[in-house]
């Protein structure tokens, strides 16, 4: 009995050794996981680290910290406070951080020098006012929409700065040099993390925003190419929910919105950079990530009669088979050219074919419905479901027309390139430029 | 000439200063909006003001500066930056502001002892090495979901840390005091902010999830208690979308999922408060806060016929007008009583007699479909888009059921209140517990 449940206990041990084996693998492999997903992941964190070890030499080297002292560790803090993902989010914060601390150490120092006119009893009462209402103040303006989109950590970095400098002046009478400690190393700080941030391997948001739209766009396209197929091919009884999973990438669209607000925000930080400029027109990019959600929606609604258990009779879907593919299919071609375009930033020409074909094919379509939809013979119930998968393509032609005039303008207003058709050399033509003719296409 | 350019002049700087003038009113009323239109945050800056102060006290009092010194100032900066407005947030920083800095500056100071072992040359040398694998490793963890949800700010704290206690030790021998001055104001500073955001007119961000649900599932029962008189009272030609105004609340639906996962996450940092335990069901408000969303985007689609410029002639509409005007109006009933007992944490009665009222009209609805809509002798394009309005109203009927039985696993997971219908006594039934039978339905 013993000897069993000596037996019991290591393989009880054993289980839970090998059980906690598994999860520091799996905790592995996820590490490994997310390394590969996005290697700019383990190159930021180098960069975290380099930036870091960079300014901690302050401590290091004998002359840097006769200069500096213990002050030198706000460097330190600075960096790793500072330090984002995005070159925007970065430049935000260093900017924010070093222009509140700038004013907030001055604003400090007469504070601190206000309070001592009034002697040592009334010294420290005045401080703890000033402190008071200053706190007070910034803490509300934080609330101010404007201003906690772009200058939050700017107003927490002033609080803090103003109430360390002010008190901190109560006891150490070298208040000013303290603050001109304070702000140096802090500048030293941001420098650093936004220097290493922007010269080595750069994550621009603005670029990441840019690319976020165009995906997006191209999640809507690739639902629209695969949705004629799969919807007309669908049985009654087929296990369709599976077969339309790779469709379902548009989800991800319908709930975009706050990142795309965030990206536009810290992309206005950036320096040009590459072809996109300083002003470049982030509001723009808002403006077609708006429209392309609201496709999305109506997306959503198509997905419904697509994933439906309930599926209309193939013979009432194909009245209206024809028409609809052309339709779904050539908005999914004119997403597709239009997302490749802002890829390449290159402007797409304004007259889009494929919103043409659309267009024709939703009159044909029309044209079925008014002559025999209703007048087939089948359940009233599966003829309007029909009629209301033909209505929700009509909106979609609408919609896509909507997102081409506003990446249009996009690209007009972010001066994206022109491309000229590739045009031969035609003899009759080539008597002054003939030869410049040959354009190619840039990429 | 020249008298006329003075007045110019003077004009234009009187323009100025109105100009400034104007502006400072502006931004002063706007903010006395922000203060009007939610008072707490008013009491937030002044709590963050009171804590500030509070915390300064460890400078103006001798005993409690000789304990501290100048590291008080940790304390200063630890209330700036934990002190936030929901008491979930402030103590999900509280917490992990003080945890990381207890371990990090445990493993500062073995860093530390660790390379004072290899001599003076060597040490710097080894610190560095240090500082950079801790910081890339823990910058490279804050991009693990589940640990960006909840300890993003620890980890930044661990990193600041760590760094700031193994590197000043290589010039402040008393790596040791420093490090348990620096986590001893901490624990101060966290302690003071949570302390006074809890007990000053705490603002609980489980609370505000909870309304926020409540409040979305209102705003679409105002769109569908409105949707029937207004979409078959709408002619042709009238500026329906002026009138339909006042039904465009449930916009804010469609895009409020990041801002419910948010509140998930950090209410589940909050103690138990009022009728709100310690384990609340948060996620299960997210799946019904979900399902609100998906019915949402119906509703945008059915919004979509009420606003179009080309509205279905009224006889046309007139067909389905009586059961889709009780279908609309009673989802939409329902839907308010269900935000109704969520905010009185009470349990609705889980047969709702709206929605059977609804599925009735539905019912209803599909026979008129199929006997009379196909045979009318309009325009087959009208007919097809005053069916898919029908199946509109018919999706929602479903969202609202699936709704109703999240909110109802809601409340009993959340243990809310039964709530029995008022019963008079019944004189035959009076034996016993007669009296008892009068339950007055609790608010």
């Amino acid at each position: 009995m013993a000897s069993s449940n000596n037996d019991h206990d290591q393989v009880k041990s054993a289980g839970l050794f090998e059980r906690l084996w598994g999860k520091i693998v799996k905790f592995g492999l996820m590490l490994k996981k997310l390394g590969q997903d996005d290697p700019r992941r383990i190159v930021h964190s180098l960069k975290v680290a380099l930036a870091v070890t960079l300014v901690s030499m302050l401590f290091y080297f004998e002359p840097l910290y006769d200069g500096f002292g213990l002050a030198a560790m706000w460097a330190i803090l600075t960096v790793v406070i500072v330090f984002e993902f995005t070159v925007g989010a970065t430049i935000g914060r260093g900017l924010n951080r070093m222009m509140a601390t700038l004013v907030a150490a001055a604003l400090g120092i007469g504070a601190h020098r206000l309070a001592t006119l009034s002697g040592k009893q009334g010294e420290p009462i005045l401080i703890a006012l000033f402190v008071f209402v200053e706190a007070g103040i910034v803490t509300f303006f934080r609330f101010i929409p404007q201003m906690k989109a772009r200058y939050d950590f700017g107003l927490l970095v002033f609080n803090l700065t103003f109430c360390l400098i002010s008190v901190s002046g109560y006891r150490d009478d070298e208040v000013i040099r303290m603050g001109f400690e304070r702000t140096n190393t802090i500048i030293i700080g941001s420098c650093t993390a936004v220097a290493v941030c922007v010269f080595i391997r750069p994550v621009w948001i603005g670029v990441e925003l840019h690319n976020q739209i165009a995906t997006n766009m191209e999640k809507l396209a690739n639902f629209l190419e695969g949705f004629g197929d799969e919807y007309f091919s669908v049985s009654e009884n087929s296990q369709n929910r599976d077969k339309s999973s790779s469709l379902q990438g548009y989800k991800s669209v319908l709930t975009s919105k706050s990142s795309e607000d965030t990206m536009a925000n810290l992309a206005r930080w950036e320096p040009g950079h590459g072809r996109f400029r300083f002003r470049h027109p982030w509001k723009q990019y808002l403006k077609v990530g708006t429209l392309t959600r609201q496709c999305a929606f109506k997306i959503e609604a198509l997905n419904n009669y697509l994933t439906s258990e309930t599926q209309t009779p193939q013979d009432v879907k194909s009245i209206i088979q024809g028409p609809s593919v052309v339709i779904s299919s050539e908005c999914g071609k004119a997403l597709k050219e239009l997302a490749t375009s802002m890829r390449k930033m290159t402007k797409s020409p304004s007259k889009d074919p494929h919103i043409a074909k659309s267009k024709d094919a939703a009159e044909e379509l029309k044209t079925v419905i008014r002559s025999s939809l209703c007048k087939h013979q089948d359940d009233s119930l599966d003829i309007i479901k029909d009629g209301a998968v033909a209505l929700l393509l009509f909106e979609i032609i609408t919609c896509t027309e909507k997102i081409s005039e506003a990446a249009h303008k996009l690209a007009s207003q972010a001066h994206f390139k022109d491309v000229k058709p590739r045009v031969t050399p035609v003899q009759e033509n080539s008597g002054n430029d003939g030869p410049h003719h040959v354009i190619t296409i840039e990429g």
